[in-house]
């Protein structure tokens, strides 16, 4: 090693775009993953898991922007033979797995699965290159049973970690409808090159969220500059054709009877717009007939879902932010059918639908509410007053581990004793056991209550309620692990 | 698209060296991660989750493998300025974690970790590129007890999984013994190039499972010609000191006091030698204390750990083949004290010692032993009979899960019911739900118990026990939750 080496230390930063993840945020996080797999397990999925490292070849180019194929992704070509890839999502994996495997599956098959996946994008401050999905999926079933059951695992999902109706809501639509549409509003005229003009519009209102509805106007005729003046292509559609379109989209903000009928009128008699409503209209009599309140979704035929390979219904749940008239925090579940992704392995067309959850924003959402990890993590700190006990130390928490209950013997250098204690407390614990020769001499600990005394020592009550409530007192050995069980369950 | 690009399907592979996982071989995973998290908690760790990416300057040259710097590991350059890699253990993470947050946590800082892990290394049968590691480490400890504790974790794990005592152990020992050990052997006039030798005979030594006391002398020697005919270069010591050092290793196989007093003989009075002989009776001492067996864990100064970075305890535990005296069914832990890893961001030497569990050869070995996941996985498939009550099919399905029964909804063609049939019983579940217009017209629904249909029809009894035990029978709707809730749980 050359001086030089030595001197120069490793910069200690995660990855741009990287973070790290303490406690307690991985057991909101646990708890948010452990409510999910076993909403997903009681409807009947099965788990599975696909490494995070796939060919790039598998992952293809079904990737959040369809106009640019391999980016977004990490690959790197191995030395060998394949261009790897970490995977972008957790679909294009159970496209892989399922064809590859297809053979030993029941049909129709429905697994989830949890992991992270990887974007690579510029990070931001709250863009983060590798984040959560929790997704499940049922391949093989054309049935809208299957795409009802995916939002009603939503529902359920959100129910048990919390959530009241008026704080989430699940706009549902139908690609099918939007294409009727289109083949009514185009006409026969431009059939032949439909599937692009169809790409470009549904493109065009993926983006009215962000851009408003005079940029999709703009994106739906001649086109559309940009504040740094940048120009987008537009699809070049009529003023009456871009109006009737901007009229559909509109119909999110009226009842469900009302919103359908109105579907009905502007469609027309397309055989495929009227297939989507049908659709539409089953899925949302299965959630009312299972007592799901209407508050829960809603009609929005501007739901189109970015992703190039959604065919019929498509959904997306948003939190609705309180006091502000249905203002949206961002997506934080979303999904469809998408009756495609199989057959760029198997050549045959597989019917497939899934939904997947963003963990993270729903944690988020938790947190906002105020719904936090109870503060204390470790119930017991064994402290250690005597280098010359320490096997006696050791033992206590050996004891208590046995009988379930946490304890730290404390593992730093044990002469500054103060020092233990507020360990202890940084570590949030309940109690500290705390024993000197002469304790054990006479075959007694002390117990100290630690949050009793931040909180005496914090608020100084009556000298009497001090002695009623001492926030340390001894106990006999061999009546440690008793008290100390009562004294946890309290 | 091109007809050609539309012809050429996507293989359906998993990228070479990575493979999927499914059930039930994931519920045993998740099973035993929870009995790991559960332990290490009681001891005390905190979650800690790094991100799969790190630049490679992070992860830095604390390789398998210290003669390959960068091999072995994925890495790629990223557009804008670093060159990222996969983690290719959790220590590493750690350590630029712990430094990077270190204002910010409490010391010593006990954290656990696990997730995949990833090698660019040949895949082979059984040697994947992508497996989990479960790790727990202390980091700002000088103590010994860290140092037991990692082992009893260990044990205590296994213990839980239900391994008993001749099935596994650890095997322990402190590099310092044998630094000791070189220091006398080599003598003075080496020590100027102390540190290369003794990397040189650590790594010798850390091949005698391989290839044996023959490959190691010739290692320490003149070197070694493999099969291949490749030549590795030796350490050139002498016949008599290379005589001492396989002696040292050979201490293995006797009682704990016997072999303490061997190698205190065989060091003489080297200070570092005396000191970790030290470190190794206290941590011994420690388990027999608490009451660990002494079947346990034994003496054996031929551990070294390839690792280069351990520089006191190491430890490391296998299973044990029964009726083999004592073979190996190869490593399923290890881990050891590492005092140097943390400097190499902060430039100040932390003191840390750490331990890892292999999950998936603990899993291998489970299923193994038999212990499969019991077979049955859904509680109930709601069968689908007649298209025109699918809203009463699907409410049975919703109140099912309400009440916490596992149900499966057929999604699948309803037209044939044989199908569906064969669907519950490869889903292995356990009852199907059956109802066609007449049932429902009176109310009823019929359960079919899936496992004593399958028994039955394998294994005739007499026609009184047929009727005793009927496969299937009528309930009323409005007792189909009670009848279900009591069959599943018995």
């Amino acid at each position: 090693m050359t001086k030089k080496e030595k001197k120069s230390r490793a910069k200690a930063v995660n990855a741009k775009g990287f973070r790290d993840h303490f406690h307690p945020y991985l057991k909101i996080r646990d708890n948010v993953l452990g409510v999910i797999s076993e909403t997903y397990e009681l409807y009947g999925f099965e788990k599975l898991e696909t490494p995070a490292v796939e060919t790039l070849e598998a992952l293809g180019k079904f990737l959040p922007d369809i106009d640019r194929p391999n980016e977004g992704v990490f690959a790197w070509k191995d030395e060998t033979t394949d261009w790897l890839a970490l995977r972008y999502d957790l679909t294009a994996p159970l496209a892989r797995s399922f064809s590859q495997h297809k053979n030993d599956l029941t049909m129709p098959y429905k697994r989830y699965s949890y992991g992270p996946v990887w974007r690579n994008e510029k990070p931001g401050p709250d863009r983060f290159r590798q984040f959560y999905q929790c997704d499940a999926d049922v391949v093989g079933s054309t049935s809208f049973l299957a795409d009802a059951e995916m939002c009603m695992m939503v529902f359920d999902v959100l129910e048990k970690l919390g959530f009241s109706s008026s704080e989430f809501c699940t706009r549902i639509s139908n690609r099918k409808i939007l294409s009727g549409l289109i083949e009514n509003t185009i006409g026969e005229k431009a059939k032949s090159k439909l599937f692009d003009v169809e790409g470009s519009i549904f493109r065009a209102i993926d983006k009215l969220d962000r851009l408003g509805e005079e940029g999709v106007r703009q994106l739906l005729g001649k086109g559309r500059k940009d504040q740094s003046g940048d120009f987008t292509k537009g699809t070049n559609l009529s003023e009456s054709q871009i109006d009737e379109i901007l009229e559909f989209l509109n119909i999110s903000d009226i009842d469900t009877h009302t919103a359908m009928k109105k579907m009905e009128s502007l469609i027309k008699n397309s055989s495929v717009g009227l297939e989507g409503i049908e659709e539409l209209k089953r899925i949302t009599e299965i959630l009312l007939n299972n007592g799901y309140p209407d508050t829960y979704f809603k009609i929005d035929p501007s739901v189109v879902r970015g992703l190039g390979y959604y065919t019929g219904s498509v959904f997306e749940t948003e939190f609705v932010e309180k006091n502000s008239s249905l203002g949206s925090m961002g997506s934080i579940s979303g999904g469809g059918r998408y009756d495609n992704l199989v057959s760029r392995f198997t050549g045959q067309i597989v019917p497939a639908t899934g939904v997947s959850l963003g963990v993270d924003r729903i944690i988020m959402n938790l947190q906002n509410k105020g719904n936090k990890e109870r503060e204390t993590f470790l119930p017991v700190v064994v402290t250690v007053m005597d280098k010359n006990f320490i096997d006696f130390y050791s033992k206590i928490a050996f004891e208590l581990r046995k009988n379930g209950i946490g304890a730290d013997l404390y593992l730093g250098n044990p002469k500054d004793f103060g020092k233990q204690l507020k360990y202890a407390d940084s570590r949030k614990a309940s109690y500290a056991v705390v024993a000197g020769s002469e304790e054990i001499g006479k075959n007694i600990v002390q117990i100290k209550d630690l949050n009793l005394g931040k909180n005496l020592s914090k608020n100084i009550q009556s000298n009497e309620k001090w002695k009623e409530q001492p926030a340390q007192f001894p106990v006999k050995i061999e009546d440690l692990i008793k008290t100390m069980s009562e004294l946890i369950r309290k």
